[in-house]
C-alpha cells in the first residue's frame, strides 16, 4: 500500500508515466481553505524546469472544493499525460535497463508498464509537489528552502547527480515523536523515498563520526531560551523538534538513463546492447529541490495538523 | 503513536530507563514457532557488553507461548530494571542537559520522567534486539551483519561516534514496495529510529553525488541471471531488493553524556554548571551493531511476511 | 481518514454528487487481472436501477490498467456527474434538512457542499460498487448474495426502508482474526458504513437474546467435516469463519427526503417550512443489495489477500 | 494485527486466560493525568461479581506512570492469572468444544491454548475494562451508561444470553467521521469485537424496518439549538453526532458452554460426548455493561483526542 503517504494529511498518487494521467487524492485537508492554486502552478514549473519533456501539467481538481474552498472532503485532482512519447521505448519492451527498476518491478509484479518508467518514473513526484505545496500552505509559519549544495562532475557525455540541502525555520519545539515516530526518521524516510535519492543526514550526519564529544554537543545559548550556540544536532532531538533550525541534506546519484548505448538485460536473460530512447534528463537534480521541499513539507504535516 | 513499530510483525515496546521495567508486545509473530531462547539471551549480550550497566537482562514472557512454542497471538515479554542508579539523577530533576532529549520531551509533554533518560534511553532498544532476533530466527535464509566501519577519534576524556556498516545477503529480487514503501525509506527510517543515529546511506550513498553516471550505473553481469557487476544501488532499486546484497551505513553521534562538568539549562531559564551523574558509556557504537541488525531484521519481517 | 476503506485491498473514494466527478483509488489490486468491466457495468445498473437520477455512470480508468489487465499499481477511475440538478437545491444553501447529514456535517467542517446532500451522498456507493466488483472477482470460490429480506411498510405519501439478508458461501474455516479484528466486527462496521443503515445481526442475530443456551448452540454434524447442524451463529466464531455461510441481515431506515412540506433549521437557528426539490428515492432499499454485497466484498478480500 | 484497538489512544492487549498473566499496553494517553485507581478496580468488580472464576484482578503498573502521574509514554499493565485451574481441560487438548472458538482459532493457526478458551476467553475483556475507564476519564464531559436491557429465558439447567442497551450523553455535535470512518460504524465494530455479541442496532434499529418515513424522520425542535423531537437515529447523522444522546443496543447469545454433556469434536473427526470441565457463567450478560461501556469509551476517545 506504498501508494499512500502520510497519516492525517493524507496523500494517494496513481497513474503511469505514459497512461491516461497522474494525479492523487489527498484526504485529510481542513475545511475552509483557499487553495493558492498560483503557488502550485509556480512550484509545478520549478520541478519542470528545463526538463525535456515539458508538458503544461495543468492540474484539474475533481472533488474536495467548492467555489475555491476546501470542504474538508477528499481532493482528487487529475494532470493528464499529454506529451509522452511512448514509441520511443517500444525496443524496451522485453528489456531491463541497467540501473532503472525495471528488473525489480518485474520481479515483484511479473509484468510492468514498460513505457517511460511506468509507475516508477519521476513523472508522479508531480502528485506530490501539488500536495507539498497545499501542505505548505497549511503552515505559513514555517519556512522549507532547499537548494543544490552540490553538484555532480561536469562532462559532456555524461549524467550527473549531487546533494540537495534542506533548511526548515519556523518549527517550535516539542514537534515530533520519540521512538519509532521520530520526526528525522520521518523525514529520512521522506526522502530516500524520492526517485534517485540515496543518502540522507541531519546536521552535521556523516561528518559527527569523525568528531569528538566536546565537539559535537550542541550547548545551550546564554539566552536561556531554549536555543543552542551551535546546531550539529539539526534541531531534532530524540526525534523531537529543539527549537532550531531543521538542517538535513539529501544526496542523489547521477540519473542512470546514460546517453550512450548500453547492455540491457533481455526477459530471456541474454544481454543486448541499446540506445534508449526516451527523453531524460542529464540533471534532474537541479529540480530536486522542490521535490524536497514538498516530501518535507508532507513530512511536517503530517505532525502538526 | 510511535511506540510501534512494523505492520504485519508489529513490536510495540514499553518502559522508561528507571521505572520498574521495559519490555515490548510483538503481534504478528506467526504460530508454531520454538523461539530461540538462547540466541535471544546472546543478542542482548552483544547489546550490553561493556556497558556500565551491568544487568543480567532476563527475559520473562507472559504471554503467546505454550511449551516454547508460539501460539500466534500477542507474545509480551518483560525485562525489570534492577541496577537502576536514580539517585545519581536527583540533581537533575529540573535541569536539561544538552544534548539529550530531555527539553524536546518536557517541551512536547510538559513532563518527563528525568531518571536515566526516562523512556529517551538506549535501555529501550533492549526490547528491539529481542525482537529483532525473533525476526532473524523467521528469516533464516536471510543473514544480516552489522560492524563497526569507522570509530570516531580517540581521546582521553571525551566520547566518541563512528560509522555502522550493515551487509544483508539472501534477500531474493522482489522484495520491497515502491513510492513510499520504499525498501531503502524503510531502513532509513528504521536505523534513525536508533538512539544517537545522524545519517543513513545505501550503496555507495553521498558518494555517488561525485562519480557521473557512467561510473555509478551497476552494470549486468554476463550472466543474465539479473545480477551486477558492481553494487552501487546497495542492492535496492525503485524501493525493491533487486537480489544483490543489501548495504547501507549509519552514523553515529559521539555520546552527549560527557564526563566534564556542563552547562544545563533549568527549568527557570537560568544555566547552571553541573557534572552530570549516571553511567554513561564513552563509547556506545561498539553495541550499536546488534541493534542496527534488530532494526534491519524488523524492517524486512513487515516486508517478507 | 475516513474515505479509506481496508488496508490490503485498500480504497480511497472520492467526490461530491453535485461536483465534476466521483471516484476511487483502489491501491493493492494484484497484477496481472483482467478486469471484468461488464460485470462492474452490470453491478452499476443494479446500483441505479429505477432510481430517478437515472446517469449513465460510465467508467473511466485513468491508472493501473494496460491493455485491459492490472499493473499492480493503484487504479484510479472517475465516474463523471452529468445529470446534477444544482439548481433544485438552491433554497437550501443554508437549510438543514431534517434527519440529513446536513447539519452534522456542518457542525464538523463549518461549511459543506449542500446540493445534493454533497459528500454524504449515496452516490459515493458508486465507487464501492466498482471496487467491490473487482474484489469479487478476485475470489472466484466465493459466493456473496444479498436480497430484500423485509421492505418496509407500503403508503402513498410516503417513504420505506427494510432489511436486507446476505449470504456468502465458499469462505473456508480459518478466514478472520481474534480479539478487535473480528471478521463479523469488520462486516458490522462495512455494513454501518452504507448509507441509512441501521443495524447489523449475524445469524440468528437479536432472536439469540431469547433462546436457551441449549437451543442456541450449533451442535457438530456427525460427518466429522467441522460442518454444524444448524448455523445460528451465522458462520463466524471468535472473529474467524468456521467454514459454514456467512449469513447476516442490515436494517435500513426509510429514505429521509419526504415528498411533503417540512420543517427545516435555517443556520440562523429559525425553522422553515420548505418542499425539498431534488430528486429522491422512496424506496432506496431496492438498490441496497449490491451495494451490501460490495461491502461485503471489500471487508472478506482485506482478509483473504 | 487484531489485537489492537484504537489509532490515536491505542490499546494492544495480550494474555491467554491460562497463561502467566493478561494485560495491555495503552499508547496515546496524554501525559499530566493522575490515573483514577479506584475507578478502575470498581470497573473491575463490576466484570467480575459474581463470576465463577474470583480473582483479585490486581493491576500492577510496569510503565508510563510516575507518582501515580502519565508521562504520555506507554502504559504497560499486568494482571497475573492466579486462579486458573488448567487441569480441568485436560480432556480437552485435542477436541474442539461446539459454539466455542476452538475449531476456528484451530483452523487458522494449527495450534491452540486449550485452556480456558486461551486466547479467545472473556478474561481478556479485563484489560479493555482497565483501558476503557482511563478512556473516560479522559472525557469527563461524557457519561457512558450500559444496562441489561432484556435477559433472556431463565431455566434451571441453561445458559442465558440478552440484551445490553447504552446510552451516551455529553457528545457534542460534530464528533465523528463520514464515510467508513462513521461514529456508528466504529461502535458496531467495538461492540461485535465482545465476546457473544451477535447484533448491534442503533437508535430505533431494526424497528426502523417497520417505519415509514414520516414516522421515522427526528424533526428538528422549536429550539432551534439543532435537538430534535425524537431521537430514531440514535444521535448519530452522517457518521457524525448530532449532539443527541448516543443510543444503541448489543444482543448477546446464551454462554455456549452447556452444564450437560456435549458432544465435541476430536481433531482426527470423531465426536465424542464429554462434560466439558472449567467454570463457566450461566449469566454472563449480567457483567457485560462494563465491557459495553468499556467498549464505547475506547471507540470515543479515539475521535476525541
Amino acid at each position: 500500500m506504498s501508494n499512500t503517504y502520510g497519516d492525517r494529511f493524507r496523500l494517494t498518487t496513481y497513474g503511469e508515466s505514459h497512461g491516461l494521467a497522474v494525479g492523487a487524492v489527498i484526504d485529510g485537508c481542513p475545511s475552509g481553505i483557499a487553495i493558492d492554486m498560483e503557488a502550485i502552478a509556480k512550484a509545478l514549473a520549478r520541478r519542470s524546469e528545463g526538463a525535456p519533456r515539458a508538458e503544461a501539467d495543468k492540474v484539474k481538481w475533481l472533488s474536495g472544493i467548492k467555489d475555491g474552498i476546501t470542504l474538508g472532503t477528499p481532493l482528487c485532482f487529475v494532470v493528464e499525460n499529454k506529451d509522452a512519447h511512448s514509441d520511443d521505448y517500444a525496443s524496451l519492451e522485453h528489456m531491463f535497463r541497467p540501473g532503472h527498476a525495471d528488473y525489480t518491478y518485474y520481479m515483484k509484479y511479473g509484468l510492468r508498464d514498460h513505457r517511460g518508467g511506468g509507475r516508477a518514473s519521476a513523472r508522479e513526484t508531480l502528485a506530490r509537489v501539488v500536495a507539498g505545496t497545499i501542505a505548505q500552505q497549511l503552515m505559513p509559519e514555517i519556512a522549507i528552502h532547499a537548494e543544490v549544495a552540490m553538484l555532480g562532475p561536469q562532462s559532456d557525455d555524461n549524467t550527473t547527480g549531487g546533494i540537495v540541502s534542506c533548511r526548515i525555520t519556523g518549527v517550535t519545539a516539542g514537534i515530533g515523536e520519540p521512538l519509532f515516530g521520530k520526526l528525522n526518521a520521518s523525514l529520512a524516510a521522506a526522502m530516500l523515498s524520492i526517485p534517485s535519492s540515496i543518502g540522507f543526514e541531519i546536521g552535521v550526519g556523516f561528518a559527527a563520526a569523525e568528531m569528538s564529544g566536546s565537539e559535537y554537543i550542541d550547548r545551550w545559548s546564554p539566552s536561556g531560551d531554549g536555543s543552542t550556540t551551535s546546531n550539529h544536532c539539526g534541531g531534532i532531538q530524540g526525534g523531537i523538534s529543539n527549537g532550531m533550525p531543521i538542517e538535513f541534506r539529501v544526496a542523489f546519484h547521477p540519473v542512470v538513463s546514460l546517453p550512450q548505448p548500453i547492455d540491457c538485460l533481455h526477459e530471456d536473460g541474454h544481454l543486448e546492447t541499446v540506445v534508449i530512447g526516451g527523453r531524460h534528463d542529464r540533471c534532474a537534480i537541479l529540480r530536486a529541490p522542490v521535490i524536497v521541499e514538498s516530501m518535507a513539507a508532507l513530512c511536517l504535516i503530517n505532525y502538526i495538523l
